[in-house]
């Protein structure tokens, strides 16, 4: 007999929808919200409804914004000559938090995958090469993730920069994370990091 | 500088507030949403804002139901003679999912907690012996979970119900679980195991 009353199966079936919620987790959360406050469940309606209609993508660097261009794109105190390269808005984001980094950005919204038929014109490779061409950059950091696909398609992008605007490109440092253990590290990141080991008397 | 648009804010924060959801799944949830088609958003909210107006308690058991009487309480192929004591909801979901019980059920919605203000006013006890009392009711299965805090509720609906109503109680049978290796047992469950042994010939 299914005791679970339709609106909440609807709910359950809505969140299980979401990447890493399984139906234990979704039943879970739903018998949360229906536990607590009516005003939480409309506060978060309401915010899931006005979502799409307030943020779209900033026509120069991609990134999800209330405003176009966005605000890092408009800033006039960072370094326009300076271009990151990620895969998606979470590594700006991550970017941002440490504070390090006074350029702009261009948000790829996905990685190489022939496999799945995504291919330079989905991750707006010609739109980046445009920019660069046109606008004065020095440099561009890709910032992919280091994994195969990451990997390739920094190795697409740098060929593709390097071969039509002749500019300088850099990727980030690859090495032992901060507070890592040594003998915890894995054989390809320890291969790395001796690889790129740094002269200390520079 | 803050690069999170204020609605992508509010919705990281919204889902920040569900149970086990840290501030990193919270962004990653908004950001994937984000990506998907506006309507799988607008559905999630629709779910959610009718999610307290469809569902109220059943006046019989305390279930969440769309209708009072619920499904369970108004079917007259359940032994009514027979009510089953859980914790909440999410216990009631699980039990109806073995197709075991017949019986009906009794939601407490809690468990007691004197720390956190919850005494049995709070856990719907008085409803329990007052319904118990003046519907012909046979046994009473109490199936609160096997925690200090649902040993305790259990204790005291067993006291209650005997010394006030006179009706057979009876409690989940507590061992070892199905699949599990004895070995990996730990102390309390392997010495109610062998405290409650039975009987091969019987």
């Amino acid at each position: 007999m299914n005791v679970v009353p339709p609106a909440l199966s609807r709910l359950i079936a809505d969140l299980n929808r979401l990447p890493g919620i399984g139906i234990k987790s979704a039943t879970r959360l739903a018998l949360h919200i229906l536990r607590r406050p009516a005003s939480e469940a409309q506060s978060l309606a309401r915010d899931l409804g006005e979502l799409h209609r307030s943020i779209r993508l900033c026509s120069g660097c991609f990134a999800f914004a209330e405003s176009d261009p966005c605000a890092i794109c408009k800033d006039s105190e960072r370094d326009g000559g300076l271009v990151c390269v990620v895969e998606e808005s979470a590594d700006l984001m991550a970017i941002e938090k440490t504070g390090v980094f006074k350029g702009k950005y261009h948000i790829l919204h996905g990685v190489l995958s022939p496999m799945d038929g995504i291919g330079p014109e989905e991750i707006k490779a010609d739109a980046l090469v445009e920019r660069i061409r046109k606008q004065q950059v020095r440099e561009v950091l890709i910032a992919t993730s280091s994994t195969v696909p990451g990997e390739a398609t920094a190795a697409y992008l740098i060929k593709r920069l390097q071969e039509e605007v002749q500019v300088k490109v850099t990727r980030l440092a690859c090495g032992i994370p901060m507070g890592m253990d040594i003998k915890y590290a894995d054989d390809l990141t320890l291969s790395r990091a001796i690889e790129a080991r740094k002269d200390t008397s520079k």
